[in-house]
């Protein structure tokens, strides 16, 4: 399962050096993932409302090349672990085909309380789409 | 009663005109406000523990001249109104005693939930110093 | 000339209050006028190639009810003042129809540097409609 | 060459689970590696005047512990590589000697223009202490 999400870039999402500030990036990945989950029936506010989370646990980025402002960029998604108690995502972002950052993330299952839960097998099947 | 906050420009906070993004002032107002209320007595996560809010219903802000990264900015912050169901603070943003920022902020008082709340006494004393 | 631009919130704009923070707004304007820009003919990265900058003087913002993480927020954008020197917007931020924040900015026409310039007709034909 | 930086956590920080957003911790990464360089003898600021940046190019971070609203966290911030045309850092974020999460980065020596460009001297020589 990989989906597609496009953002445009915000001008608040650059810095000085007149490019997208690397912290920014992060706020994309969220978006891609959220994507992804929405696409595969059932949305994360759901995932939430059932007292499921995926509390972040690991963030990785590489940067290949700049953003700017106004650019529309691809962030693509795919699930690369979807266990009981861990869940990894990769993606790929880029502008028109032009790789400009690669990532990944892992995620703890846990509670509204960030204690470690398990998956229900509900939301692992849609995982593993 | 006037607090100073000492603030240092973060790089994130800049954008690609090379200056601080209009919404960075934002959060150093919440920052003034929240050294205010620790100086009064009470830290602002007190009043949270204690179920009270200071939920932010109105943000007015004049920018008069530009921050830069690793500028050491004073926000000056005081109380304007201190009601029971209603809280007000003025803000005055300097760099070396130059002007930078001008601002208010008006707050509902309410619970945990949103909900609309009556300022126990003992926080009203210590707003009205 | 008015534009409505949707926007899914990021939970990364949400607050330990479980709502939306006060200052994510203040992108949320930005992204409207980006787009009533886009609308009008010229894109607002034509207007910063062409040495036209609309630097923010002034933000205000009342909020009347909170938005959630997932929403899909409508910012209503429309220009108040076309001026030379000064340009003015006025926004209406809802979720199916009920109103959450109701905001005005006031910008400054200036080059790159910063410096006061004046608007040219090119642009403030395009802001008139 | 070891630098302690103490952050106040704003509440813009947190996000709807009640702690701390994992985008936060890259803005505190960066205010580290800014008091380090500060500490060495040249400001960023005045690596950025001499034209040399150090554009960053992979970010690394596991998450150990929540951060909450109004915590005072420890960023303690090292060199890990000083090359002519790569340098490196790595971070410990701390409450009360409790770890919260461990990070590193990876940067690029470039110059303003984000083009490659080598390290002078006067700067390897303070990041080697």
């Amino acid at each position: 399962m990989e989906t597609l999400t496009q953002i445009r870039v915000r001008y608040v999402e650059t810095d000085a050096m007149g490019i997208v500030h690397h912290a920014s990036y992060v706020a994309w990945l969220e978006l891609g993932r959220t994507e992804l989950l929405r696409g595969s029936g059932q949305s994360y506010r759901e995932w939430e409302q059932a007292g499921v989370h995926l509390t972040v646990g690991e963030v990785h980025l590489k940067y290949r090349a700049p953003a700017y402002f106004d650019d529309l960029v691809d962030v693509h998604t795919r699930v690369t672990e979807a266990g009981r108690r861990r869940v990894g995502f990769a993606y790929r972002i880029e502008r028109d085909g032009v790789l400009l950052a690669e990532a990944s993330t892992v995620h703890l299952v846990t509670g509204a309380n960030g204690r470690a839960r398990v998956l229900p097998d509900e939301f692992l099947d849609l995982l593993k789409g």
